[in-house]
């Protein structure tokens, strides 16, 4: 089966932009890692499942033994410089298209174009609601806010494949499902431009959403893990059930991202609810080699035509191959576990698999 | 370890009726799954688990290989008939005896003693007590309902098992634990028989359990997952708790039905609580080959003396056989890995397959 | 990769004093459960996954052969007097030392010092800090109670290496994450000196846990499974992710305890947070073989610094031995199927073995 898979498309359904800044030992450590704090004493964020995939799949990329240490791969890394490091890992990652998620292009971070160039794959974009939102709120007045977020939705929507919520880490998917009345909109608007700060009013972020479901396109949504900012009991994907419910009769498709490690209640959605989708982003590069027993439980509930790759990646341009290299690995062993078993033919494992490497995204994003 | 489970002894102890009616292709595949709606464009239920499982069991009772494609099978099945389908697969199944859930035999489906004539097996009742209270509500008034729904519920007991508890549909498993006041009962009575509809009070659920604990009978309690009626994160058995705490002076066994992606919580409450059980229904035929998965997880911390086999299969007689199957296989997997890993001698994993298989059920629900 | 992880050195992070008196075969098999009711008719206790850990690991060391029946164990047992028993199964263990919970030493127990001479290692002590409560309100009045207490923890303090929390039986882990003001703990200790009980005002709770805080610490707190006293939905540590957040800037060490069936969950706390740390005891013994497939789980989202081993032993020599033994055994199974898969060079799976094993806690700890 290794030979099945070693050659898989792959869509990356959700990604990010990545640095090709330099970076210090401290920050690269970061930047793999869901936490925003120096480790322990005594520890290292690379010490951990991210940090074996690291120096399985990209150490060979840039000439090194596989399994090569931490300190060996950084300073081979700096050797080659940051852009011969991207393109390197980014080619390894041989993705055939990648859909990246239009947040924060902070310093140092490469848009999508960029980014595009280096993984000679066409990208494409994922409007991020609530930044979109954050945007409009700077020329605008509360009573405005609805029609400006509208005009802007509907400007981004034609130069774009999906949008995406983060409302997980904004309030939690413990939302009310209805559509919020235009008079709560405009009260809502007008107490979050009063206060400023982030997007966090429940009304405004199912506002969102629900112009989101208007607009036609796929809607993707965090749930499960992330960074700290998001509690995590609050983004269990299960809670977002009233809102598939509630979308069911638009038909818009929701895709679920990362889902782990509530990743068998969003197999159930996705089994249960017609467009609802669950994505493998964020869970096959953080996990490394575990991806393969997760795989194993995404593979439970949910049909084959419901699950989509992606990998989240973010800032390293190591994400992308180590999600890719993983994915291609992991889903490998799942199927020939399964042919092994008795339970699958060889031919039905390649047709599981191309579905969820790639044929699901495209259907599912009109990749065409 | 095949050959040991192979001609395991099965009692199904919770399934349902099933339809010999001549069914479309759409009606099949939604046969198979939990979901109501028809499928997303470009996907199918059965390719999915379930489907796996149906052309690697079911396939080959019916004269084709294994993992045929799913058209041939249906054009299979229709040539030989719905009553010749029912009967090769029922049979193929070889139970020892079916514990049927009295619930609606709407259009097409057979009742129990039909479906232990195809299946050659002794059945046995399991009354379901939403419905009871229903068909009770028709003739009485809030003032008699408390009486009325006693009598039917002792007339109902001598022909049965045991009780069947949805609560977990109708309203959620949070439900207050306390027994309620007749007051209390004859003003839910009143206010459900006022604006009709199905049997959603909490009250009245939980007085049909109380009642049920009186009446001395195992009470099976859908836990877990099901179709999308139910809400999946109320449906934890761990939200029992409070229940198996109030009933365990009562010594009547609780049964949690199905309880994935709950299972390890319902695995606890059967360790801690005597009377309280699990059941493997519904997950292991929907999840057909991960059945050997989360059969490992179902054997953490549950006793082995309280797991309990069943299908929870409804309308096709191929889910029947899908189970029976894959438990049989799954399980002797399961066993064979701890016997190979030196963990459990032969003769201990063959004595605890036969407990699981049916000694348990025979015990629990007193089947002589 | 057993042999990598057969002599691996062991820390037992957290453990109990145990029992040396004569017990009956009913008493024994209720100390091998997280039950604390007479077993259900016809099943047993150990007929269980720890039972099989029992006959598997300890047999051989009371001179029987592997899986001999329970019966023929609890005959050797007796045969041979609890002190020869203790004496063997604890130095069969070979842990390189014990962190004994102060916890109620009951009839029969033997205290952390003839534990330790037992298994021929050094014991730290963890002050429980319920515990210490109820001690400090025997003798003091509402007002003087918040000094009082500071006055025990500052004397407990030097002769120990950890307190303990069991926030959650007494209450859950769904605590306001605040520290609680000095008028709130003398009013909540007022309420309960008047009611008297057991220490389960939230507020009191809460300020047990910032007591410790201040103490400097690292703080064990129960978290997942335990006995039927707990609610389990309520010990999700998931529900501790604010108390971690509200901590963070403290640096004081935060271990989850047993974390089951929420292992995942800890694990992302352990990642997002640099002073939260997972540990598996009870875990590990009462899943028996097992506990391969949940340390699996435990290796995923957790820095391989933030994992620690303990057993939670508690009454039974037997259960010292089940955990350590187990612990080597399945760790190496899991480090083994690492390295066979790529993932992991086998340097890097006994480094990783050694962490968890005893250097984490050592560091942790400080145990020097």
């Amino acid at each position: 089966m290794a030979l099945l898979t070693a050659d898989l498309p792959l869509i990356d359904g959700h990604c990010h932009a990545i640095t090709v800044a330099p970076l210090d030992d401290a920050a690269f450590e970061l930047w793999c890692t869901e936490a925003n704090e120096p480790p322990a004493p005594g520890t290292s964020y690379l010490d951990s499942r991210v940090g074996l995939a690291l120096r399985r799949w990209c150490a060979p990329v840039l000439d090194l033994p596989a399994h090569a240490p931490v300190e060996e791969y950084l300073r081979r890394r700096r050797r080659l410089g940051p852009d011969e490091v991207a393109t390197r890992l980014l080619r390894a990652a041989n993705l055939s298209a990648l859909l990246v998620d239009t947040g924060p292009v902070a310093g140092g971070l490469v848009d999508r174009h960029v980014l595009g160039t280096l993984a000679e794959a066409p990208t494409h974009a994922v409007v991020r609601l609530e930044l979109l939102a954050e945007q409009v709120a700077l020329g605008t007045d509360a009573a405005r806010f609805a029609a400006a977020f509208a005009v802007a939705l509907d400007e981004a929507v034609p130069g774009a494949v999906a949008t995406k919520s983060i409302a997980a880490y904004r309030h939690g998917l413990d939302l009310d499902p209805a559509r919020p009345e235009p008079h709560e909109v405009s009260a809502a608007a007008a107490r979050w431009l009063r206060d400023g700060g982030r997007l966090t009013d429940p009304v405004l972020l199912r506002h969102l959403l629900w112009s989101a479901v208007d607009a036609g396109l796929p809607i993707q949504l965090h749930t499960g893990f992330g960074d700290r900012d998001a509690a995590l009991a609050r983004a269990d994907p299960a809670l977002l059930q009233p809102f598939c419910e509630a979308t069911l009769p638009y038909g818009v498709p929701l895709v679920l991202l990362h889902c782990y490690p509530y990743h068998r209640q969003a197999g159930w959605l996705a089994q249960v609810y017609p467009h609802v989708h669950a994505d493998l982003g964020l869970t096959v590069p953080h996990l490394g080699a575990r991806a393969t027993a997760v795989l194993g439980e995404f593979l439970e509930l949910a049909p084959f035509g419901k699950l989509l790759y992606s990998s989240d990646a973010y800032g390293l341009p190591e994400l992308y191959l180590i999600a890719a290299a993983q994915l291609r690995h992991s889903l490998g062993l799942v199927l020939a576990e399964a042919v092994d078993d008795g339970a699958a033919s060889a031919a039905d494992a390649r047709r599981i698999a191309e579905q969820i490497g790639a044929g699901n995204a495209a259907r599912v994003y009109r990749l065409g």
